[in-house]
């Protein structure tokens, strides 16, 4: 079987797995204060043009719960696309914390000061929550990016209204690493309050790197990451995995290959002449007769995106372990069964 | 500097990062669905002589976070012991899901009916929170533990008074390993509602084994686990783990050679002339003057566990890693000091 | 001013300040199980073909706070309309009980049987949260009824789903008292879990009547209400009022004179050639130009509804207090003013 | 049956019932924005030296809640005294906020700084909750008072450890017109961040009035009172009340009158050899043979407070109800039963 099905089916990369070997006979003191958290953290701040917050963290949903539950008073809202992986995807973690997320129609996943703002002339009173942050994904759900442009018009939005601005880079990695891409990792810092660098989709074991941007917003931090479990007694473990990932560059390189990948994967769908709206990272969305969906799920692994009922919307996901004889295979297959 | 500051100051016991090497290519499907959880749940099945439901789980405090969260209705408290680890150490992470905990005080942190049967008489109606769960650690926070005996009272008392009894086994594996001990896995399944085998402070990266005795328990289970924070992505780390750990006895092993070394230690301690009160695990604590607290510290790690003003409480801790030359050392080196 | 502006604008119905007034001197027990909360249950009981478990309440939304969070597990949700009161006017109320709420776009703020079913059919896994109760307010908040079909079909497609039927009667007063209703209580009884019937905005200070159909739903039902806050000292308070509002009737004759208040406006509306939607209740909403609106406001309280630029929706809600002098009035100014 | 079982069983002061009948035809805007809450807040700043933040609140455990979730932070804490009301009988209303109560053994429920400071002392680090709140009760829940020289003491030592001092005024009543007492209300607003005067102990059907000193602190607070269920739709019920308690020094009186009756009540035990600790307010709790405590309790309403098993502590509220012929009679009756 060929995997399309996702970017988080490996056990790590082997860079990854082989740092861990080399040092098996180490011992760290716990709870990420050891010198790989710190050397992490230090290797993250180069990217950056002034001072930040870093916090080594343990997934994704606990990210989420530990930063919206830190910074957000208990009657104050998030705001998010209603594809937006806390609002669809993490079995109400948020509202588990407390908060109401105030979900919007978008297109691509991707929100608006437009979007936003209507939201917020809604908002008028005691008698409704207190819209307080702005929820984005980058890719998104849907495998889309921001532009500079984008998220700066979004930056001023929030900054304007008192809003936290809170990037999900859960796939920072292939977004950064786009074709069409404009971002940097210090433009997302100075146009956002907090974001995270996400590991586990981007060859990690687990992990990711938040990055508060004002350490007033990280006062006391720590507190909030235990009381969400997310303290790993092995702290170190997260660590010695980001240390290898901003090292010679191996975090943009995983991005940039399950990118490639995709590249070529569109590339081809557009000569088997397949109609769909490609995605500029490493998720492509087709739709495909119940038939063609049959047979090809025999050889390849997929997830389901949308149940039309005689066709359905597959999801194809790309990763840096993806060879280019595996796409021409799944071309050829296509084009067959159509 | 030579260790005895705690047992999770290894990156992972050398069979498992091994293992995981061994199965770098490996692609398998997320969030704990995959064979290799699968074939862990099966071993630790065999310990069992009836059915049980086995969730793997990322760490302790999303453990404890989950099993209360999802058995308890929100009037609900936990007793513990009031040196219980989810009352003094997890920042409020119980509390944070809605729940009191009652704390008892105890000897060497176990709880006995009779302590039990105190808080449940006075708790008599609906202006106080209503008792329904009974959390006991072992071996506890100070390194006892529960014999056949009591833990079969324990559970009789709380079978009879309609309350949850479970387990925190985080350090389980020195407890069913010490000498002292008449317990098996599968009679703490039998004389509790829930337990859990812990990895992290026995050779894991991270993950633990929880163990729920009734199906009815643990229905919808997966969403609890999901909406905590605790379904990582790559569950298959955590499986492939445990199916290394109760593979040719390793999970045992490690627990084993703790306790050997502690063994050695107590013996060498009472050789030394040294009073104090050992316990029957990997744990020992001594009172030493400031003095020589302040010598040993230059060259061994180990926690502060009560400051008295002229001494202090340390705390020692082995591990699988722990070397009788370590010890002799450290007891040639004490042995001077004072 | 003449009041249009909601109906709990007055301290009380004359008849329930007159019955405080006779009981000046008498002492009761707290937290309600004196002989007049026991009264007010019996009297509603009587309604009831089979017996229920009744609560009297000290406001709505700490009734629905409790009902909601002591029946759902913490990854179970609510589906609501988008209109409904706990999704909009309760400041995140429920979700800070931890649970989400599902909105769904509706017609008159009523749900049927296929829009929940599409939410039921999104709603498949551990990732996303579990649907259990359904959440329907009778009258809507914008003035609309269920009838016996409607909330038989809905009743039906719960139990057949596993879902709870909650039903807000905050203004279930107006809503059994409309010429159009062919509901009764009993009938609600039979096709709901639980529902509420509103004091607040039907002449009482404050209270209301939660009414659980099945007990084993009600069990430890109190922790619930005192751990929301809800739990008196002087319960009888509550329970001195529903005994004199379901006595006589009167209960019932309050929601029919402001329905009758209602019927009037609306005749005299369509006889002025006012176009608009009419309601079965005591709250009509009309559409006019801001001169109009402003004109108006000078000598009529009521809500802006919605503003679309240069014309307002308003509302005009009457109550048991208003007086065909008051309509005659109104009709006469809009008339002028358009 | 004559009434010492508490000082909750009158409907509310008849002063109170009749400026209700003779407002019963007036009508006002919801949610507290009235002309009574005004007049009720000016006439209670009326007793500061400084302007203040006044919310009426509708009930003790709701005004707990509120002030408490709204200026904590997730991981922060509340100490209290181990027979604080919190921390016994709200079942949990605390704790379903998210926040751990740190319960301190006391003599008399009264917290000391150096109390306070051995909590402190013990909570060093992220793995514990951050103590944050000291609670304490004025009368204490067993009906002693803290003294300007303590209540000073108490709130120099939370300024300097930046903890908020909240004191619960359940009965504050009893508290100030204490012939023991040296407060003002104002020495209580200028040593604390925050208060409640409370009212339903104090001859109202139900409120308090909550004093907040520091204007950033009661920042967006009608959302968490709303948020929690305390924004009454008729909050001018609260609003009428206190007007009229705040009027003619009637809160005063009535506290006054409960403490005159404890007084007589105290002497005449004293007189009639029981040996008891008398406390200054309107609570007195006596220790009696069982034999004693049955024969009393045909006659006369109490609590019994503590089972001793061959005697029991009963507890002897009065109230502004009390005569000086119920006293006579009770122990004339406990003299004979004796």
């Amino acid at each position: 079987m060929i995997n399309f099905r996702n970017d988080y089916s490996d056990i790590a990369h082997p860079a990854i797995l082989e740092k861990l070997m080399t040092l098996k006979d180490e011992k760290n003191i716990g709870y990420g204060l050891d010198q790989h958290v710190i050397k992490a953290k230090s290797l993250i701040q180069n990217h950056f043009s002034s001072e930040v917050d870093v916090h080594l963290m343990g997934g994704g949903t606990i990210t989420n719960k530990t930063v919206i539950s830190h910074l957000l008073r208990p009657y104050e809202a998030i705001i998010s696309a209603d594809t937006g992986h806390i609002f669809v995807h993490e079995t109400g973690a948020i509202e588990q914390t407390g908060h109401k997320i105030i979900a919007v129609k978008t297109e691509s996943g991707k929100l608006t000061p437009a979007l936003i703002d209507q939201v917020i002339k809604g908002h008028t009173d005691e008698h409704m929550v207190k819209p307080k942050m702005v929820y984005i994904s980058n890719s998104t759900e849907t495998g889309f990016i921001y532009s500079k442009t984008e998220l700066m018009q979004l930056y001023k939005y929030t900054q304007a209204n008192h809003l936290y601005l809170f990037v999900d880079g859960a796939r920072l990695g292939v977004a950064l690493t786009s074709k069409d891409n404009d971002l940097t990792l210090d433009f997302i810092r100075e146009c956002s309050d907090c974001f995270y660098i996400g590991g586990t989709k981007n060859g990690a074991l687990l992990g990711e790197a938040l990055i508060i941007k004002d350490k007033t917003l990280s006062e006391n931090f720590r507190y909030s990451v235990k009381q969400n479990g997310g303290l790993l007694a092995k702290g170190f473990l997260v660590g010695i995995q980001l240390e290898c990932l901003f090292t010679d560059n191996l975090f943009f390189d995983i991005g940039y290959q399950a990118n490639h990948a995709s590249n070529l994967l569109k590339e081809k769908l557009v000569n088997a002449g397949i109609d769909f709206t490609p995605t500029p990272t490493n998720q492509q969305f087709i739709k495909l007769d119940n038939r063609v969906v049959d047979l090809l799920s025999q050889s390849y692994l997929f997830e389901i995106w949308t149940d039309y009922g005689d066709t359905k919307m597959i999801r194809l996901v790309t990763t840096y372990q993806t060879t280019e004889a595996e796409i021409n295979q799944f071309i050829s297959d296509l084009t067959n069964a159509i």
